[in-house]
């Protein structure tokens, strides 16, 4: 833990007193977004101290070129980024001529934000003493539109304190900006053309390479005692820039209200349009409804977010807040409504990982998505995976292998592979498993088989050639083996067999092969037209099942455990508890070479197969594998103590589980990995959901049934959250006398409680107690 | 075999008429260099063409920022980069006002290079039609002094063809020049001073960070039907360039010849000094002497050279060119007088692997200067790295090793590593062993063993530190392991157990531990010394042994081979000549995955161990190796044709030894590798030399004797060699009747031939048949 300034509080993130040194870390963490746009926590007037502005667009991103030090065949030429999109947030503000600056500012008191996850809405206030010594007292009020999500609101409210003060309100749009991440700075943006008209002003700028064209605007009006402005006194436009300006002579006491809609329309959802008038278009419906009607609506729109997928936690403020934190930026982040889009390992608050789509969508955040929105919002995550196939196979090609064999991209923003280590790139090929095994789980969970002869089979296909033509044969085993490989623990590179990915690999194949028969034998129509386009033939599916049936897994014998890799038990078995202090975190003090050879695993590896794959090992097996690998785990990726924290709730290890958890969940709030500035850890929080969902809540879906083992930590005093499954709202309640239910609907339903059949009733008849 | 146009020839080489599309490949091949500096073969005069421009000075670096795309903790921050110096050859000419560009000349005829390798002199003469239909008949003769070493000369005739013509030399010094190799586009040098007098001008600049101070100089007369003009008629000084201006009318047919003296004088050569003064110094010797005593006295000091360095080969053109470019070459890169410097990869003939020492110096060149010179060069080698044992301290410290431990670096200029992939960097570790063996071969070869005692055990203890903590004990195998290594065959990487290292780092261990008793022995107060130092107790030593009584060596019992490293059998065996032609050179048409999944060897690994440890293994043991490994091998490092040349000699292969001498000899004339423009593989040059000595020759030191078994390939006649044995100079011929020697010096010497000892008389007493 590297911070606790946050204050503890249920349902808001809050920050009191001004401390410069907190500047760039509370700019990530009271980001806001809405799924389409997202815009880090930077102040609307003037700051000259240290600053990381971010304004981002979903879907609009840049090619960088590739930086490495020594080129390999089969390198991608560009990394995509996410970048940093015309700032639309700027209100720069004069009082009585002296510009309003905290960074130079005589005092600041009272300085507070919140973010308010309930409402969606960011506040922040403060008393300014300024260079003239006048003071004025400001309150700011901004949300982006759930609603209209192209449209961002700001009020920014000025009370006079000790005297009559002239202000002056500055509104701007900026396309001159910069991405901090950028590998040759080249220029990201090229603005096309600026323009004001009354009280609106537009900048039309494109992204170089790709082409996305935008309109970066905004629409302000001032109010004063009841008197509305919404003319500006002043309109000025630069090479790069566009302002206007209102000034109001307030009296002592009263307040000033400056009201500003911004944000962006973007050629991508507006093809062939005039962005400028579509622009006009949104802003139109946003002014007919007023600041306060689009507050209301906001508000609205994240009570219906939270009630779907809020969980609460009794008695452990830390927990609760930790959870809700997670949730709200998760739903920021993607809300499922584009299938173009997906969900970037730090969302809409930071530049770093810049490719946008990595297995932690799959492997972790996708369960979330099934269980608190309703199942198309999971399948355009499948979609998305879908639709880049084609990419896929182009991926794979670059590397050798040939017909239609599809390798999914570590990252990447359009389906192109985006990373550029050799270790990752060519190597980290489980992922490949991650989009297979979304597949499944998307049908375990929604029961919405269709995905699969319309979409997904074609997928599974494409994977089950990879691994076919990735595994080789060793005569020496006589089996095949798939060697060069880096599994989910990247503290080791390029090793053979790595039991996950030869786990995985196997399931691949059997699970193509059964669902192919499944289609064949169900969907004809969707059969005839795939075999047709992928040409797959008897001889070639035969070849993939003798490959399965011979994967060879690395076993120890001795110890009764599947080992991570060939030759794992070579290494000094040093476990961490035994490793100083002093050298943690291995991947800040050790050099690269001393990490591949020591024991020390990053994130769960073979666990990770166990939480997959779990009906097919027993419990005991578990616990072996568990008490052989988690001394080994360092825990250094923010995927990993939420995996931990499952296995050891099912072991029946609340301490650790609890602990696990916290780490999990609180991993921005406390900046546990001192980088929190660079942005929200956005994938692993759907990691934190699964922590108290099928860790502690214990819940799976067996036999097409949902079934839970709860259990709690002794901290709390009860925990609740809501699931849809199948579109069935359920909402469990653990407290220390057990679980308690409620069923929304008319129909009863089965389940399995500790493993037994339990039928509930609707919720009129079996309230929660 | 990529070009042809190097015309044959024994002692020249040549090119015949002008081809753009050969320039940069000739002024890599055409380079000069005196051991001190060097010089790509650029134009004198203005070419507006495509040119490679290259003026090197030895020691004189660069510390050019680390690019990498993700950078690892242990990472260097710099690559030291050999660097493109001011230039001091130009030359321009006007003809009757028009500027002389082959690039722009309406004809060139008659264009002929004569690298004249036995005079160490560079020969250019060309009859150009200019633009304005004037024709001049041009002969450039330059050299780069190997009596004064910071002096290069020019002498640039021209010859009116057919009328009265005006010329116009203008002689230029040059210091706004770049790297094409540059990592940031750094400003890699300062100009600090630039100034004329007389017929001589001077610029000073250092090199930034570095800071080597540099005075780029020159001094020039122009001779015409015998009188001398030594003033220039005009003087011009710009930024970062000084240029004279000499006029002549010559008359039809006869000729105006334009001298040049340049050349450098460095701040590390003259500590202290001033440099244009020092610069006026040599100029002074040189200017005495004048330019044709100079280029005699070059002639001579080359022919010292070959007296005591050349092979002749009879018979055979094609190889004699061959040997003879790559004995040439490895004289003008090093001639042992300094103790800072060493044999960078490409010499003084380009900029790539720009860190200037790598293994290959101890590996590869070493055997060539203990027998080419006397004792006192390899010493300086081994001296060179001694320098550096406290950087290879600090290297192995970097990563994690204390107590002394020393990793000497993969590519360093000054003892600090420079190179930045991980796999090799950190894991490349199997240089250590090389600088280890040379020393044990340095005194196998001279018998000079003060340098153990002096400086040598000191490295030898730093060194088996490092494998003594680098190895880890396996519980498994009871062994100890070496984990995370990428042996020589650098198409391998991060590999556990590579056969190579481990028995590398036994060795290393064994020999340090030897060492210690016989300086303990023999040297009591070096040894006293080196224990106060070094802190080397004997529960260390104890431990060290405890590491090589029990390294693990991975060993298949059913085919009873070394395996190159753990798992080597787990691959597809699939050979070289089963792989399609398509598909090589591997490492331009596979992704870097599939080559490391491959079972292809870039250069010898195991067998690199067998050529070092020859000793330690049966022929019969050899050709077992030998034949399971070379079919995998595919040769794609200039260092490996030469070390399979030797073995497959020694297995009286000589059709295989035959083809992989060629392969060797004329890697650079025949432009195997598609890349000469970037300049000449000097320090695989050093392998070519072996093939013949140690593999047709069959030398070997065996008890303090030299030992031969020679064999001669069908193609030849004869060929002969002259080794520096201990002071005495031998002289072997060997063709198709046997072996004839021709000992210099009073005494008899005993050596063996194919086994059995023979008594050799000196010259007088046993001249060559």
């Amino acid at each position: 833990m590297n911070q606790d300034y946050i204050k503890l509080n249920d349902w808001s993130i809050i920050e009191e007193g001004f401390d410069k040194e907190n500047v760039k870390s509370s700019e990530s963490i009271f980001s806001l977004g809405n799924g389409a746009m997202g815009q880090r926590a930077n102040f609307e007037e003037k700051y000259s101290g240290p600053t990381f502005q971010g304004s981002y667009i979903g879907g609009v991103y840049y090619p960088d070129k590739t930086r490495v030090g020594w080129w390999k065949n089969g390198y991608p030429e560009y990394f995509a980024k996410v970048i940093n999109a015309p700032s639309w947030i700027g209100i720069n503000v004069l009082v009585d001529g002296e510009p309003l600056d905290l960074n130079t500012c005589s005092r600041v008191d009272n300085f507070r934000r919140e973010l308010n996850m309930k409402e969606g809405v960011y506040y922040r206030s403060f008393i300014a003493t300024l260079k003239n010594d006048k003071k004025v007292d400001v309150k700011v009020t901004r949300f982006l539109s759930l609603d209209l999500d192209e449209v961002g609101a700001i009020r920014y409210e000025i009370t006079a304190v000790k005297e009559d003060l002239t202000v002056t309100f500055s509104p701007f749009l900026d396309s001159g900006i910069t991405n901090e991440d950028s590998n040759w700075d080249d220029k990201f943006w090229n603005t096309t053309s600026i323009s004001s008209q009354g009280n609106q002003a537009f900048i039309e700028a494109h992204t170089m390479k790709t082409n996305f064209e935008t309109c970066t605007f905004m629409d302000c009006q001032m109010e004063y005692k009841g008197k509305i402005q919404n003319k500006p006194d002043e309109t000025e436009e630069k090479e790069l820039w566009v302002g206007h300006a209102y000034q109001q002579k307030i009296e002592k006491g009263s307040t000033v209200a400056f009201y500003k809609l911004g944000g962006y329309t973007v050629s991508r959802n507006h093809k062939g349009a005039n962005l400028v008038e579509a622009a006009k278009e949104v802003l139109g419906k946003a002014t007919k409804q007023g600041f306060d009607a689009l507050l209301e609506a906001q508000k609205k729109a994240w009570e219906g977010i939270w009630e779907m997928s809020d969980i609460t936690i009794e008695g452990d403020t830390k927990a609760q807040q930790g959870i809700r934190f997670n949730i709200f930026q998760l739903n920021q982040t993607y809300l499922g409504k584009d299938s173009r889009l997906n969900i970037g390992p730090k969302g809409f608050t930071g530049e770093k990982y810049g490719g946008s789509t990595y297995w932690d969508t799959e492997a972790y955040c996708i369960p979330f998505y099934m269980a608190t929105k309703n199942h198309h919002v999971a399948r355009n995550l499948l979609k998305y995976r879908y639709n880049h196939l084609e990419k896929a196979i182009a991926n794979a090609k670059k590397l050798g292998f040939t017909n239609g064999a599809a390798l999914y991209p570590m990252v990447t923003m359009n389906g192109e592979e985006c990373h550029n280590e050799w270790e990752i790139t060519f190597e980290e090929i489980h992922r490949n498993g991650a989009i297979a095994f979304a597949i499944y789980n998307y049908f375990r969970y929604t029961g919405d088989y269709s995905y699969i002869p319309e979409m997904g089979l074609e997928v599974l296909i494409g994977i089950a050639r990879f691994w076919h033509q990735r595994a080789t044969f060793s005569k020496q085993k006589n089996k095949y083996v798939i060697l060069g490989v880096t599994g989910p623990n990247e503290y080791e590179n390029n090793v053979n067999n790595n039991w996950y990915t030869n786990y995985m690999a196997r399931w691949c194949i059997q699970y193509a092969l059964e669902q192919l028969d499944k289609v064949k034998a169900g969907y004809k129509e969707d059969y005839d037209r795939i075999i047709g386009y992928t040409k797959l033939s008897k001889s070639e599916t035969d070849e993939w099942k003798e490959v399965a049936d011979a994967m060879y897994f690395p076993f120890s014998d001795q110890l009764g455990i599947y080992l991570q890799q060939d030759g794992f038990l070579d290494k000094e078995l040093v476990t961490v508890e035994d490793l100083p202090k002093s050298q943690r975190p291995i991947n800040q003090k050790w050099s690269w070479d001393r990490i591949l050879r020591s024991p020390y695993i990053k994130q769960a590896d073979v666990l990770q197969g166990f939480y997959f794959f779990e009906d097919h090992f027993s419990e005991e097996d578990l616990e072996k594998h568990f008490d052989f690998y988690e001394p080994f785990t360092v825990h250094e990726s923010s995927l990993s103590p939420c995996v931990h924290s499952i296995q050891a709730a099912k072991l029946d290890r609340m301490e650790q589980a609890y602990q696990f958890y916290l780490r999990t969940s609180r991993l921005d709030l406390d900046d546990y990995n001192k980088e929190v500035e660079e942005g929200l850890h956005i994938t692993s929080m759907a990691g934190t959901w699964m922590s108290i969902v099928e860790g502690f809540g214990g819940m799976r879906i067996k036999n097409d049934k949902l079934s839970f083992t709860p259990r709690i930590p002794k901290e709390w005093d009860s925990y609740s959250f809501k699931i849809n499954f199948r579109n069935r709202i359920l909402k469990i309640l653990v407290d220390k006398s057990g679980a308690h239910f409620e069923l929304e609907g008319d129909h009863e339903m089965s389940i399995r409680l500790n493993g037994e059949r339990l039928v509930l009733q609707p919720v009129a008849k079996n309230p929660v107690q």
